[in-house]
């Protein structure tokens, strides 16, 4: 049993799933990991990871659509330190994922067919994201 | 150190909350590992994991009542390509679990005496869900 | 590779986030581990983790109102056996993690500058929290 560490940035220009499946697989396939399990954190209170529908675009929009519903900018925050999309964020964080754990199979993460994994990057302007990435096996 | 790979099959015929704790343990008893960590990671982007109420049945119907009304299927999606509970599916799996992780001692996952876990399907359908599960340690 | 267990107790007396962070990295450091990766998970069904910002204290507070208007305490629900607050702690768990899992480095767990670790209280009243802990590595 071996263990590996890693570091991916993500660079991000505006609020919205940004997909890193690729990044994520090539790393494994790296390693020499042909089973195991991976682990990915993200470092940030106001971005998180999603997976999700990797084929239609709109139902990336509508996700995007319905988180600004659901956590809109003007909705009365006491906390608006970095404007108004500071809280937002950090609720929209509070909903999804900050960690996923992912098994590894055939020096593949078990990604179903459909399954891509994304930053939710939850602030208007561009930002450089750090995820953390973790994978023990053999 | 040692880890075990499997895959379980949930078949679904509605909405809704499907307990699978007993498969889980199964499993885990069989690999024989006594200490360690199992993870569940769902293969789909509308089904996802939550580990909730195992006593009370109107705890689960309340909780689908919820979800249904937080993503309504009439709420002027754009992406609709397999009917209009498509992508209210996509959300409430953005909301809730793609995988856990839970630590195992005594050879049973340290689940509290309330806990159940749930597949969580979100299209009104049948469908046969498939669920990854690893487990490490000794 | 080893492995190490451990459970956190976490006195909780009102709804809203508790900071746990302290006593996470210092378990940490007592199992000189100084790579690998670190579990988290709550034995409850109305009360979760989440990973927020550590620096304003307002943003906890908007956290708290908007989770108490999106599950609030009047909303016709079936499940009421242990009072109001019962089936909305219930819906708050779903919607944030039963589970975190995170990276360890340099003997410290990943987390970002603005990151604490945090459990999440849904019920009203005073209630002692069980958080089981995992750390696997080297």
């Amino acid at each position: 049993m071996r263990q590996h560490n890693h570091s991916l940035t993500i660079e991000t220009d505006c609020r919205g799933l940004h997909e890193f499946t690729r990044e994520v697989t090539g790393w494994v396939v790296q390693t020499g990991v042909s089973e195991g399990l991976l682990t990915l954190f993200v470092r940030h209170t106001s971005a998180s990871l999603l997976v999700q529908e990797n084929a239609a675009p709109a139902a990336r929009r509508d996700l995007e659509r319905f988180f600004g519903q659901i956590a809109p900018e003007d909705d009365g925050y006491e906390h608006d330190d970095e404007g108004p999309d500071d809280m937002p964020a950090h609720i929209r964080s509070a909903l999804t994922a900050t960690s996923l754990s992912i098994p590894v199979f055939d020096a593949q993460p078990v990604l179903g067919a459909w399954q891509g994994i994304y930053l939710f990057e939850h602030r208007r302007s561009a930002h450089r994201r750090q995820i953390a990435l973790h994978l023990i096996g053999a």
